[in-house]
């Protein structure tokens, strides 16, 4: 499936990106092709315990760099016929460029 | 930490309940506090990995009856500071309600 | 349409129920029947302009009670055939209670 | 600020990049800049009512190519300091390469 993560950190003023970075980290380390984006990050991933064990990791590695309260957004995409992250914008540019 | 998942059947028509349901019976079987809105439902649950094994219980049967795409909003809440979703609401409420 | 907001206001501390209030007064002031959840407010609007007046003057509001930074969360059901928030968990309910 | 939005027509079955194109083909005709990704579209917009007319116009033409059910999920972040989609991911990757 593919899935979007935002982590959002609450209670540690309001430049993000140095625990965003952290996040990414993790995600790095596990996750050989991911996009970042303005708003999150995009993966491909088997099922959602193994996102659940990420997600863990980086709420824990954020509390131990003093976040008190992490917000998360996920959005997910599950399809029996198998699909990639790539596929999905390829085929709406394809359309888009075949309409004009 | 307090979550709330939305799961949205594709490819099975605009009626989504009865797909729904399915969802929520599995949800109810492990979580005794879950309160159901008309746009999700939310409940107080340990880690995202505990999270993750009912989501992809859900995806399952979903797939099991039919559905052959799911797609998924997860938001979550995670606290040092322990709370509770009454808390939360509870709180706002009584704001509200010295502020008139 | 149903639409579920969610208000995170960034950079003023751990505890945003008192932000959240405000959030919420202003939407009293618009919206007669609305539903407080512990992770989003939902209610029944005509189309997403009127949202848009709404959550400008949330973000207004904020900014003025000096946050610097409002991440947000919208979903949003919208169907042809005209539903209510009621309906929607009212549905999910009896098909659970039939099944048991 | 800077949004994502994300549009699930429901009832059409499963194969939905022919409407995310005839959506992104509005959202072209009004936004010059925007990142289509695998799990939607991100774009700095003024505000939520401007955002909002765009959504209205994404559904009507939804609906007018036989879409019953159009589900959205929009992320939105406001930053009083101005900001830009390409500035956050910069400045995450920046910390990334010095961390290393």
């Amino acid at each position: 499936m593919i899935v979007e993560i935002s982590i959002v950190p609450i209670g540690v003023g309001e430049s993000l990106s140095q625990y965003v970075a952290k996040a990414l980290k993790i995600i790095e380390s596990k996750i050989s092709n991911y996009k970042l984006t303005p708003m999150g990050t995009i993966f491909e991933i088997e099922n959602f315990k193994e996102l659940g064990k990420i997600l863990d990791e980086i709420v824990d590695e954020l509390i131990k760099n003093g976040v008190p309260r992490v917000y998360t957004v996920i959005k997910s995409d599950f399809r029996i016929k198998s699909t990639t992250m790539d596929y999905k914008v390829e085929k709406v540019k394809a359309i888009l460029k075949f309409d004009k």
